[in-house]
């Protein structure tokens, strides 16, 4: 399992140089190294001006050169140093400007001075760079050649879908974006956990559920993929998990869904709970990230989002210090297994009920001690709590919850009474 | 907005030494006074013996002096100096009597030596007075001529109503009393605040809702009112609130229907938390007013009550002690403000669903900023916030309570998403 | 009362000496004594090999005499000086064994070394004796003569019934069980408690419900005994309780039914607090006694259990040392009580509905006061807080919760306004 944490550590490593954006060639590329993982996982693309709701697909942008040349001759602001330091999106662009003209175009961050943030302006034309404060501080008055080497043009939104088939058609559903450059805790955490949680699922027996996952651009890319999915979506799709900011080592974190009791988020609360990890709740007003789209009026899918540190919520947030320091291979291990437990939960869960009125007599079957004495042991109290809750009308995961008890630890007994025809599904 | 605390303060000195009771003159020329400001008013005379469910509509009962001759000829407990003095609805008396009979007709309170008790006794026929516990302590034995000039007799129950048109004919409801002769926060502080809402909301433009207000005597008041409106009050009512102790300046309580979460009690609540005033919660097991009626099984109306210091619940209360100074022009501006501010809210409530599936694209409509950062201003997360939120199920006033925003600080969001078309009415 | 207690206490003495089982002489011989009390109490006799839901009447076990001889020809572990000694359901023997053998059959307790444990063996053969561990360390190597002189043969189970008719064919349903050997808290106090319980309901006048009372062996006495009258039982209890250790002084506890707010489980929470009983509420999770059979799915009856201390949570439970000196008269008294305190509940609990509307006038009816001061009385109030809740919807029961007052203050009030027809049956 340490070797687990240690191939998603290495895999964020091989793609955090690929400068990604909501379009364009860097997404493209960075799929297709998932894909290497993931041979099923396919890349869609959506032409340019595609309709999708109250919105369009956005011109593909790709980038293959920026810098600033200052008064001295000296280069910075280098896209090939830090790809960064190009606003998203930016325009092309090869002019001299003055030091008044130039600031216009600069984004610092005053409050934390050694760091590149992160900009982007995708719905209006714009040039700019990113630079850290104390750069900027320094910079002197004088003529400075600005040069970006980028293109925005007619071409397509690049999603990857993977669609993993289970005995029902009923679904889960993993969203995970892919659009942010050099950054590690936002974002790369997010599609890696998803892409080894995606090779798991490939590999389990008796998988009970369909499996849609999809690699996005943040937004837009929701948005695309619901208008072109989300009939089929809300009409199989019983949980879903928005997986960002699974790497660091700090904190474990919960945002619900709109509706805040759906069975993602009965599952999610569950596993932290039963796990014993400590983590923040936050509200659905914290939300930040593609459940804006999933849980909007009228669309209300059942996702909700498990993290560690949450976006916004840790200071090297969107600027280049969310770098590969700020992401552990326990990090992104522990990511993963809140995930893979929630599934795992999921596939346990069902609504059984019982075949006989009253307790059954568990003795003959060799399931209750024969010696009746002052106490009974912990299993055999879980097995006939379990039992007690088994009405047709309560979910295992709900008796579990009931019963204090974590769902996994009740397998063996839930295999047992099925077998004995004492549980039967409704 | 002093002066309109100073305003209603001098209309409460004006009204403060005319002896009110459940019927009589007392109460028409008090309702006359407050006619001169709101010329609508229409005075209803109910004559005396009409049924009212399981009541009737007692005698009229009018006084023009009264007065205790003590064993030396001094005059005492005289009804010109304090129309306190006189038990309310005392029948006329004119006699000589011992120290000892008297004492059987003189009500005073130990606990409170200085202050003369306000007493009634509308349903049996009784005379007496009230007395400075002070003062009846140094009555020496000997004769004492009573004397109140007093009539009972068939006549009529008067109250004011008026009823304010609006765009629909969906109602707000208002009711005060004032019946209670010279006290000022129970109750002058209700007929005075209740008059200068009722002048505001007669100036309001593009008024949504029709406004019925109601000044009664207290409990035989509200039940006359009600037997002869009371299907056309449950039918369209949607929002009311028992005006009464809106005067001073030391709390301010809520107390609630019957139900407890009826609009009136969701709109209360969340404008005295949002004005962030605090404020005592009562239980509806603290009534004492005509919430007693409004909220009985079978009328059940959505009536709650805001105050500032609760009837019964501050020293002075039904004694002579609740006089001018009690009450302040702060104290009752007040009282004035959380209604209106009630008010508002209520028009500015209503249902709205968004037109478009996922969030709108507000940055092509200059309603989003353009280029993306760490952060989104307080203004944008409450506009996404709320639109989150508007699925055709909730009301507006509802969203700012899950999103935890004062529903007027909605107002302009509100307009620019429905003009944006982003948003329609339900 | 006291007397009450002391006799509770003289019966439990006189049961204390028989040595009951599931089946068998000792039962039927413990039941003739409360039928001596209860001479409509009725013995039921269903046959060894009887199908009851998923099990079966066993053979029926009775025993004449048990002991050891140990090396020295030392009596001990003696049926005849405690009837522990034996495990339940022990197959007859007579042999001799070497030590070591005989460990194999012995149960002490190393915790509590000077206490007898109750074991038992219903549903596989076997033979065993139970013994302080201070005993059991002292036992020298040699042979020992083990003697049981116990018969296993077809036979019979048999229950107490006694059906007390009402004015309703609806239920409340009394369980107890009987079937432990010489121990008091658990259990003889809940047979000789229910036995008190049921001669008050045969004297009580003007009994509305139908009282059903069983005295069973637990487990297999509630299964066959539901298996037999089910159907009828689910659809005319409308409450019931489960009466178990009622005997002890130290505590009052609540176990709720499966549901947690049945009728059953709001009556008792409602006497419990509104005696002013400290007490202990357990979790359905903790059950341990027929609730068990009475709530399983399917079954679902509205049956709870209140307590004095609770069977698994006292240190005597389940041996030699729940004896009579740990129960004692006003602990049996106590128990008594929250129980007549309940069922005087049930009975006075019904549904009322206002016949006017708004406040009746109940100074007409000298109900209410003619004079009008600063406060009201309590009783006063408490009668205005009750009318204003009956709206045909709550019962009285469930008003007096929310008026926070115990239902059996109610009592006089709920007659004078039935009396007066200002309200009436639902």
């Amino acid at each position: 399992m340490d070797d687990l944490g240690r191939n998603m550590h290495d895999l964020c490593q091989e793609l955090f140089p690929i400068c990604r954006s909501i379009t364009g060639d860097g997404f493209r590329q960075s799929l297709a190294i998932l894909n290497r993982e993931l041979p099923g996982l396919r890349a869609v693309e959506v032409p340019t001006g595609t309709k999708c709701f109250d919105w369009e697909v956005p011109k593909e942008w790709n980038i293959k050169g920026a810098y600033i040349t200052d008064p001295k001759g000296k280069r910075i602001c280098d896209f090939n140093v830090c790809n960064l330091h190009v606003m998203g999106y930016s325009v092309p662009i090869n002019k001299t400007v003055s030091l008044d003209e130039l600031q216009k175009h600069l984004f610092s961050l005053p409050s934390q001075p050694n760091a590149i943030p992160y900009i982007t302006s995708y719905y209006k034309e714009r040039w700019g760079f990113c630079i850290t404060h104390q750069e900027r501080k320094q910079l002197k008055l004088g003529e400075y050649a600005v040069y970006i080497n980028s293109e925005l043009k007619e071409g397509a939104l690049t999603y990857g879908e993977l669609i993993i088939p289970g005995e029902s058609k009923k679904e889960i559903f993993i969203s995970t974006y892919f659009c942010h450059p050099s950054m590690a805790n936002n974002e790369l955490s997010g599609p890696v956990v998803t892409a080894f949680l995606a090779k798991w699922l490939v590999g389990m027996k008796n998988r009970k559920y369909t499996y849609r996952i999809i690699i996005i651009p943040e937004t837009i890319g929701a948005i695309t993929y619901l208008s072109r999915n989300y009939k089929v979506m809300k009409s199989n799709i019983i949980a879903g998990f928005n997986v960002t900011c699974v790497g660091d080592d700090r904190a474990y974190s919960y945002l619900p869904s709109r509706n805040g009791n759906t069975l993602s988020d009965q599952v999610v609360k569950h596993v932290l709970k039963h796990l014993q990890l400590d983590f923040v709740t936050y509200s659905f007003l914290d939300r930040g990230s593609d459940e804006r789209q999933y849980c909007s009026p009228g669309i209300d899918l059942p996702v909700c989002s498990v993290m560690r540190t949450k976006y916004g919520c840790y200071p090297e947030y969107h600027t280049s210090l969310d770098n590969l320091e700020l992401i552990t291979p326990t990090g992104l291990l522990g990511g993963f297994n809140v995930l893979k437990k929630s599934i795992e939960c999921l596939e346990l869960d069902e609504t059984l009920c019982a075949t006989v009125l009253c307790e059954p007599q568990l003795g003959k079957r060799g399931l209750y001690p024969t010696i009746g004495t002052k106490r009974r042991a912990p299993e055999i109290k879980n097995m006939m709590n379990f039992l007690a809750y088994c009405d047709g009308n309560s979910s295992n995961l709900e008796i579990a919850e009931k019963i204090n008890v974590p769902l996994w630890e009740l397998t063996g007994v839930i295999e047992k009474l099925k077998k004995e025809s004492v549980l039967t599904s409704v």
